[in-house]
């Protein structure tokens, strides 16, 4: 066994003198109020109001009472009925990467269904040379993988095309999640009802059991690729509104193609045209054609702290930037951040490298100068791809387009501390 | 922008013939039922059964019905009350590495507090040039990290040193999570305050805002490596019963030097010697003397997936076998598995390279002969340590501790696919 003891103090001869060796800067005096020691005993919190409470291990936990307003949804005024179809991820209120399953963006096209394990079934047919049909436990029995991968409405962002809208990182940027996700490669279960012939030109289209089917077509270079057949987010079963039991996993695709409740995959010599690929799902230009098939979400970006949902609440002084940076195309490699509406800007701090079709988290380190600032982050990927302005983006596509739009978003930040979208020409 | 047009059909020239290039291994006919088309139709369920529900955004969401299982806790059995101040990891329904913080290991020895965020305050004060105190706020404003750490409990695993005990992986080695956390290094906050002249031999003594305080002594070397103040995991506040707003993060040690409702760091020119440190947390050994600073938790692993509380409910065939492995040394690089309690081993795939002080998880995609079956597995990590048999770990430590049992563990799998917590000699 390992010798813990190489711990303790009496080998600990490492550290010499001053506290030479230590990493990371310092933000000045300025982020603590410094205090001899007799004010602060004043100053501090007394220890606990006596003994706290148990906590009952039974039911599944909840977030402390201090953060009920972190949710999909922390406002009356966005539809209707806070029963609606699509919800957002409170991104303005989270930080690292991971997105918690009981606040993470979902939309569903006619309900979330309940289906339990042993009601499931999963059909792969078509051009397959055995049609079958899993049960859930069939799917258990095959090797499987882990992933974090985002999962991006193809509309988030779509009101911004018609110039700065909605009020809130959340609502601007929040139909999109991040989840570690568990299931078998779809090309597994392909592969077991066969796949012969050439498969240049096959198509898989997915569908789900839900009254919509909300059925999408797949080219089978994707299908073959990185596509899970997911049944665990985050460790945990799939929550219902997420598809419980399966949903399809499509890496760095549109969220529409991320079928939930998983019923049938059948393979096909070309794609079906579906009512979600033809009436919808598709850009229309500033000429009135419409681009299809324009599944990846391009690099793109948002500045979530400040932002109008979590303004600057202290002075003058040292103080964190951060966001979140994703793309479709593979990992991101860079994020830059501008205080000044892009005229300048300054390199972002990755928490992590990277990783391929998942959320980056950026920070910049900064000091605020209590003047008015317009705050923008602008990604990029290891394709070389750099993230559009909102004027390179309508150039190309015009304003008519719902879809994936991922251009450089702004706020202003006030002296105050208080922030606004606004539009930047 | 980059061309999205690139995998439209029409350039999807690579798939030639057959399938050639596709990876992954298929199981065989066994996992999945064959049949012909038309029974396949009266065997999938048909559309769902009208519209589901809408999906209240407001509230937080849980996971459904069907999971109601899944919890800190699923038997009244284990103590006195469902309430209490130890709860466990349903880690035998989990799959992946990440814990939702909702049915994440949680202990607390006088209670779970409930502090604001505008209440909070972080002392550091002792030998430093200037004493500080903290407010959240104030933390948010220097630069912040993220990493996924698993937190263990001391005595997870603790009772089966007098042989076989619990039965489900949920009570021997459910004392664990894994989360990504975020918050600011220590060594920022000490360095703030000021650390002059000689830093060996010094320490800090970190307590808690809760009654119990929980008081721990910590070498500065670790407090100055990869300590964190953390006030997120998984993206979102810390809950109440995990410390909210503010805990202490110390990878790979023990969980109870990670103190929750952290008030104060002081540093000081040896160790306190607590309550917590002398009374508890050390390792009492056959000849009655006790190891003491045994913070490190050695390389070990478990089985979840067949265990206990997770029989095996099909036939012979395919199936996977799955578990997870973690060092507080470093990473975990290997994981074998043994059927015949440690005669002969297989490796096991892991389903991303070992991360530092995370959890890893490992596969072994199988065939089950039907017969029966003593399933162990064995963890190495970086430092080229292996995790021992229960005996291996008797001779050198006896049978008087309670913390750090980091042996190998045997399920007996039955013919019936039912698990059974054993012994092997």
């Amino acid at each position: 066994m390992a010798d813990t003891s190489d711990l303790t103090p009496s080998r600990r001869a490492f550290l010499k003198g001053t506290a030479a060796g230590i990493a990371g800067a310092a933000m000045g005096a300025g982020a603590a109020r410094a205090a001899g020691p007799d004010p602060l005993i004043t100053d501090i919190q007394p220890f606990a109001q006596g003994l706290g409470d148990g906590v009952d291990a039974t039911p599944y936990g909840l977030p402390i009472k201090f953060e009920d307003d972190v949710v999909r949804r922390n406002v009356e005024w966005l539809t209707a009925d806070t029963i609606s179809s699509i919800n957002f991820t409170p991104i303005h209120a989270l930080d690292g990467t991971i997105t918690p399953q009981g606040c993470a963006f979902e939309r569903h096209h006619s309900g979330a269904i309940e289906m339990s394990k042993g009601e499931y079934r999963l059909m792969i047919n078509g051009l397959v040379d055995k049609p079958l049909v899993f049960t859930y436990e069939d799917l258990e029995r095959f090797p499987r993988e882990n992933h974090v991968y985002f999962c991006e409405c193809a509309a988030n962002t779509g009101m911004e095309w018609a110039g700065a809208q909605l009020n809130g990182a959340q609502f601007t940027h929040g139909m999109i999640h991040n989840m570690e996700y568990t299931g078998v490669p779809l090309r597994t279960l392909l592969q077991e009802a066969g796949l012969s012939g050439d498969l240049e030109g096959k198509w898989v289209f997915v569908e789900g059991h839900d009254a919509s089917s909300n059925g999408r077509s797949i080219p089978m270079e994707k299908a073959l690729d990185d596509v899970l057949v997911a049944f665990k987010a985050n460790g945990e079963a799939l929550r219902k509104e997420h598809g419980y039991p399966v949903r399809l996993v499509v890496p760095g695709w549109e969220g529409n193609l991320w079928v939930k409740w998983l019923r049938r995959v059948e393979v096909t010599d070309g794609p079906v045209e579906s009512r979600e690929e033809t009436s919808k799902y598709t850009d229309t230009l500033a000429d009135g054609t419409s681009r299809k098939w324009t599944w990846v979400m391009d690099a793109k970006s948002v500045i979530t702290q400040p932002s109008p949902q979590a303004p600057i609440t202290h002075g003058p002084g040292p103080m964190v930037i951060s966001g979140l940076a994703w793309s479709g195309h593979g990992a991101i490699t860079r994020v830059d951040v501008s205080k000044d509406g892009g005229k300048t800007w300054e390199t972002a701090r990755l928490a992590k490298p990277g990783e391929k079709m998942a959320l980056t988290r950026f920070y910049l380190d900064t000091v605020w100068d209590g003047e008015e600032m317009l705050l923008q982050a602008r990604a990029m990927d290891e394709t070389g791809y750099v993230q559009p302005t909102k004027a390179q983006l309508r150039e190309v596509r015009g304003e008519n387009s719902i879809y994936h739009n991922n251009c450089i978003q702004t706020w202003h930040v006030k002296t105050s501390g208080e922030a606004e979208n606004v539009e930047v020409s």
